[in-house]
């Protein structure tokens, strides 16, 4: 009888993993196509099975796992640190673009151009362990409140993007995130948010020296870039943390283009999706002339290429972490 | 009766598992150490348990896990490299550094002083992709022959070693390697000689490009140095990389020092471990005084410090792998 069940369990399990899978996905054409590749990859009987240890999947952060708009969240983390930074210290702001970030005052800031960010960047993310950094980066994402949309930023991530990274971590795949973001910063977050654990987490480099603090060695983090995990960047970054290519890899814009056509050119079943903000109410729309996340050539090649666009308003039930 | 014996199992559990962890270490107080670590992270009665995603161990490669005289075999590996790309192109070796590399020669290579070796370094390990490389590495540590001792490289690596990385991951620990040698070149390997897959080594980067070749994106191998991970910069590397700081480091000489000093000055349970080559008969007996390896500040601090020093000739059963 036992055996019975277990025979039963055994070949329903396809089938009933599929039909639930994925719930907050709508029954289209974007989901089946993940589902079934998915299966192929790991069906041990398939011509197209791959080995637990090929399974390797990655996730750009912004505008693909949560949200990005207005601006990237990273950016108004710096701008709450730097006010209360100042209001720490006075003497801290000392600088026309300093005093601009601790006041809120984006529109003085940008005025300043890229060198004012730059700064600002710089004078927010920096001057204690990347220990400490992360821990506070975390605090603000658990805490903070996104400007329009009345949720805290770890509500600004995608339940569907949820379920697709832990379906397929179901499934033997590693997931990782590949992020122009700081991976000081997302390393707050990224476990509690996306179950990814730190090690799993290749992002741009801030700068860091080690150091004695009060007779401790520390590594703190150092004014400056070391190095920029975008365009070119993320095959790049990914060698040089994973090593290497992943077969399934996942984006929103033109930064992600050379992630998913290096992911997506090489030998053996491979997936690239990319996620198109089509949905103005309950999220936003933009793709080909936003300043953030611009999509205009992944987009324009996406059918030669063979990835998969994701429109949110057709293909995601909820858009939110619920 | 099934309910019986499976309390039995596991009563008897820990003191089965002692007794039979780590078959090639003789029965000493270092030895005890190890195993006294292991217990009190892992037992979740214990005032000292470490929760699995905090079980972090990071390992030094050359004359860690592996030996590393007469010369580091990643530099073998570069001379052997020359010799093949000079035989097969006669124009390749064109500067007195590249000839002598080619030829095998040594002493002229070193009396070219430490330009000579970074040219033979960069001229040997570009000019294709990272993921032909890091094969090419692989193949060579599995065939080549070592010098002096009549094995492969591969074979070149210490029981006592695979036997504990081995034995912290049946503990729940994450194993990392953290080296002074090329990532690409030692991620060639790792996996098959120390059950270490790619995403958990961390060492040196060289520099590297995207490039388009024969159609296709590529993550390509150029000259230069981007990153070492070395002394100060192996904690660095490990936020880089990893983004937590360990509880267990094993090093052999005073480029681990920070690795080992950083890991074991935080809160909690520490453990530090240096591998002292005191076995002239069955390795090489050095420390203070070597070239290569040289262990001098490190093992003069270690007992202050309460790092645990492996004598090769008393603790180790057998030394080289099986």
């Amino acid at each position: 009888m036992f055996r019975l069940i277990a025979l039963l369990v055994l070949a329903a399990g396809p089938l009933w993993a599929q039909s639930s899978a994925l719930p907050s996905w709508n029954d289209t054409a974007t989901r089946a196509a993940i589902l079934d590749f998915i299966d192929e990859t790991t069906d041990p009987k398939a011509a197209t099975f791959v080995q637990p240890k090929d399974r390797i999947a990655v996730f750009d952060n912004d505008g693909t796992l949560w949200a990005e708009q207005p601006v990237y969240f990273q950016f108004l983390f710096a701008l709450d640190r730097a006010k209360a930074l100042a209001g720490a210290d006075p003497q801290w702001a000392k600088t026309p673009a300093l005093k601009a970030a601790a006041a809120g005052d984006v529109k003085a800031l940008l005025e300043g151009g890229e060198a004012a960010l730059v700064e600002v960047m710089a004078a927010t993310h920096s001057g204690m362990t990347v220990e400490d950094f992360s821990r506070e980066a975390g605090e603000w994402v658990r805490t903070a409140r996104h400007p329009t949309k009345d949720r805290t930023y770890i509500d600004m991530t995608y339940q569907p993007m949820l379920e697709l990274l832990a379906y397929l971590r179901e499934s033997g795949f590693s997931t990782y995130i590949v992020s122009g973001g700081g991976v000081d910063f997302m390393r707050g977050f990224t476990d509690e948010a996306y179950g990814v654990p730190s090690p799993n987490v290749v992002g741009s480099l801030g700068k860091a020296t080690y150091q004695m603090v009060d007779g401790k060695p520390q590594v703190m983090k150092d004014p400056g870039i070391a190095f920029i995990d975008d365009k070119e960047g993320k095959p790049i970054g990914i060698m040089r943390s994973i090593g290497q290519r992943p077969i399934f890899a996942a984006g929103n814009s033109d930064g992600d283009y050379q992630m998913l056509d290096w992911t997506t050119s090489a030998d053996g079943p491979r997936f690239g999706i990319i996620i198109h903000h089509t949905d103005a109410a309950r999220e936003w729309a933009y793709d080909r002339d936003s300043k953030i996340g611009r999509l205009d050539k992944a987009l324009t090649d996406a059918l030669a290429k063979g990835w998969v666009v994701v429109d949110m308003a057709k293909d995601w039930k909820t858009v939110f972490a619920e």
